[in-house]
């Protein structure tokens, strides 16, 4: 599975859980000849064990690593959906998983390793066990192990719907939280992306907590939640026209918006660093000089900035 | 005059014209014998030139300057009073100024060296004139001078009110938005602050044109002016019962708040630097050390703290 690169950005659930955001999300999807994760899986049926997911294996870039509860997440979903399809005590439901995963490129450095690894796994395990879902259904699997997996499905243009607040207390509403293509890779290949990685180093807090610490003491993250939709249409309108100042202008703000919720949060979480800020003059004097907008940066939750171009 | 330091934080003007700020703001001020401008204003009557002001004489720290546009605005207003009370010939009208004006600390150090240079000028001016005014009247002054500066003209702990917007079409609207005192400084002694000059250089973009820019190009500045006034109310509360516990943590969401509009700017503003945040999270760190808020930061528009504790 690919990496993505968000424009709009991810931050915030409503519902921790079940893994709802508090908005909408858009990315572009990289190339997987640079930056991808595989995944291997092997089903050893029948398990012994009662509890599903104790005995699995796990194996990243070549090294054992213990399952995580978010991996155990997603295998549990993929065999819930097993045992609806071929029974509670068949080998598709119970059998021991293990799990091979390898990325093209370095894990932890901020480069979304995560969301191309749990895309993988959803996929890979679906594809296994025989259940023939729609890359979009695969993606509401993928968002239990990293809410940004689940663009990473599709290649081109992704929006990640935050589906309807109002059916959250149903068994289908938390189904509508899925990807599903905007445009494809095909609709605007000029397109480019640049990886500057500023630091390799682990981010200083983890996503899934300073999110909740966002949502939980921001003042101003209401109203940003407010204003994702209008931005959200404004960035497939982009999209869709290929209108790169616009998509330039809408990448940026929204980049510096996110950093600006998490400025606001209390304690502040900062994940740009002196360089960070560097790039970002340099791109607006680029801009500048050029007159229009020839190339914009996004930073996700890291210092090290995408410039798309 | 002393200098200031916001609690609350003044960013942003309704009325550039008359410089009215968006939002009431809130300071303490330093101790004179550390932080203060002086300033000695002679006056020359009568004046040879039609052109009031063109003929002023101005040093600072004991080199010539140019009188700046926005000293000459100052000096205008106090003469206008002047004409109003002695004549439009009378020599208070229409004097040259030899205007002198020295810091015990080092000027453009991002040290708010405008706030105590106002002050006292608006000050210098009404008592050299014999212009019997309140400091509140005279903060009106100062104001034009520097939005900040009209908060020194007050020991103690000063709010700065906006004043009605509804009125800003009158004469006496904008005289108004002017600095009164909350509690003085015999209220809170025990209160301390540390200033730690993090870089001395000119700061990356002035406050002027930084805060319109925020102004038109923020998309979360509006709904931070709607919370401030209740900012305000909860910061006059715990400055009256000495409750420093909710004035830290109040005092830094505002700097937080503050400088995160400045990054959902426009191109956006970046003041705190690598230094400013290693400053910020050794705050969070000893605070969470220590059970409960010993110590707050505050950063004004460049990337030094200010130390309450």
């Amino acid at each position: 599975a690919p990496v993505n690169i968000a424009v709009v950005k991810y931050w915030g659930k409503r519902d921790t859980d079940r893994y709802l955001p508090t908005n909408s999300s858009l990315s572009g999807t990289l190339d997987m000849a640079r930056l991808a994760s595989t995944t291997t899986i092997h089903l050893f049926p029948p398990a012994t064990a009662a509890d599903a997911g104790a005995d699995d294996r796990f194996e990243l870039d070549g090294a054992a690593h213990a399952v995580t509860p978010r991996m155990a997440r997603v295998i549990a979903e993929v065999r819930q959906a097993a045992a609806a399809h071929y029974g509670a005590h068949s080998a598709q439901a119970t059998g021991r998983l293990a799990i091979h995963s390898a990325n093209n490129f370095p894990t932890a450095a901020g480069l979304a390793s995560s969301a191309s690894g749990y895309a993988a796994l959803a996929y890979a395990l679906c594809h296994l066990l025989g259940l023939e879902m729609s890359p979009s259904e695969i993606s509401a699997i993928a968002r239990l192990g990293s809410g940004s997996a689940c663009r990473s499905l599709f290649g081109g243009w992704v929006r990640w719907a935050m589906g309807d607040p109002a059916l959250d207390h149903t068994v289908e509403g938390p189904r509508q939280s899925i990807a599903s293509p905007v445009v494809d890779a095909a609709h605007w290949p000029q397109v480019q992306a640049l990886i500057c990685v500023v630091s390799a180093g682990m981010k200083s807090v983890a996503s899934t907590r300073g999110m909740q610490q966002t949502v939980a003491t921001s003042a101003l993250f209401a109203e940003r939640v407010r204003q994702v939709p209008d931005t959200m249409h404004a960035m497939e309108t982009a999209l869709v026209a290929r209108d790169f100042e616009a998509f330039a202008q809408l990448t940026m703000r929204e980049s510096n918006q996110f950093h600006a919720t998490c400025l606001d949060t209390q304690p502040p979480i900062h994940y740009l660093v002196d360089t960070s800020f560097r790039i970002i003059d340099f791109v607006h004097a680029f801009n500048a000089h050029a007159g229009e907008a020839v190339v914009a940066y996004t930073f996700d939750a890291g210092p090290n900035a995408v410039l798309y171009f």
